[in-house]
């Protein structure tokens, strides 16, 4: 078993299986369409998910994309909470739409969301993602696929040789 | 004539380029080559800087990957100044990058170098684009190709039907 940055236990044996750009775009469209509402702004959790903001911020014509950024491990060590900072302003951001790549054990979203619920109390929050664990401490308000394999996004294997 | 989200005034005669997710893996390429240091956090400047952010991260393994926001304009009057805000917290980081998708009049990129250099005066900040107008009134310390006609990015169209 080895931990990977993202600090997710992998079996070295579990499958692996490529995410490429194209199924990125077929399952951002299929995102949208289930999508049944509108946002005032996104919030992407780092760095998985701003890819995902930076396309639906176009699609939906929100300038009003931020950032938030998470630490569940530090090096091999699993903190006993996650960390939530940077926190973007949300002042009159009334719907808030926060995405991420994969949804796994769920701590990271919710964390997230329970970090700005707190400091934005008039605001309400929905979450998306284009992977889900059924084994999730949460599930995400719209989501695309079950993640059944390890996934190899595109944005981390594009740039190698 | 006409003028854009970004703010930028677009001649309806200017010619239009498609710039797609294959020339953007391309280009993210040399860009990674010309790049002669390291760095302790990426920034990405929003919405433009988001998925260069996301790739350089997960190529320099760099989970410290921030975005940052501004405005230039609202609606189609130009502000006096570029406001920046969600500034990330950059605390204990000695070099990092800021990245954007172009730098066109400069304005943006000047001011948030600006802005962090006095909020981290500890830290030395680096610029990295993949479009550049010789016009600008700041040169990236990296970039790829000079911008000499309306660049629309695959994130802005790939969703489109």
């Amino acid at each position: 078993m080895i931990i990977t940055p993202k600090g997710r236990f992998l079996k070295l044996k579990m499958t692996k299986t490529f995410y490429s750009y194209s199924e990125f775009v077929t399952d951002l469209k299929i995102l949208t369409n289930k999508i049944d509402q509108e946002f005032d702004a996104i919030v992407a959790i780092a760095r998985g998910g701003l890819g995902i903001a930076l396309m639906l911020g176009e699609h939906y014509d929100i300038r009003e994309v931020y950032a938030i950024n998470t630490i569940g491990y530090e090096g091999t060590k699993k903190l006993d909470e996650v960390k939530v900072f940077n926190i973007p302003d949300l002042v009159g951001a009334k719907k808030v739409l926060i995405v991420d790549d994969i949804v796994d054990s769920g701590d990271t979203l919710r964390e997230v969301i329970k970090v700005l619920e707190i400091k934005y109390p008039q605001s309400s929050f929905f979450s998306a993602s284009l992977f889900y664990k059924y084994t999730a401490s949460i599930e995400p308000t719209w989501w695309v696929k079950e993640a059944t394999e390890w996934i190899e996004f595109f944005w981390s294997e594009d740039l190698k040789d």
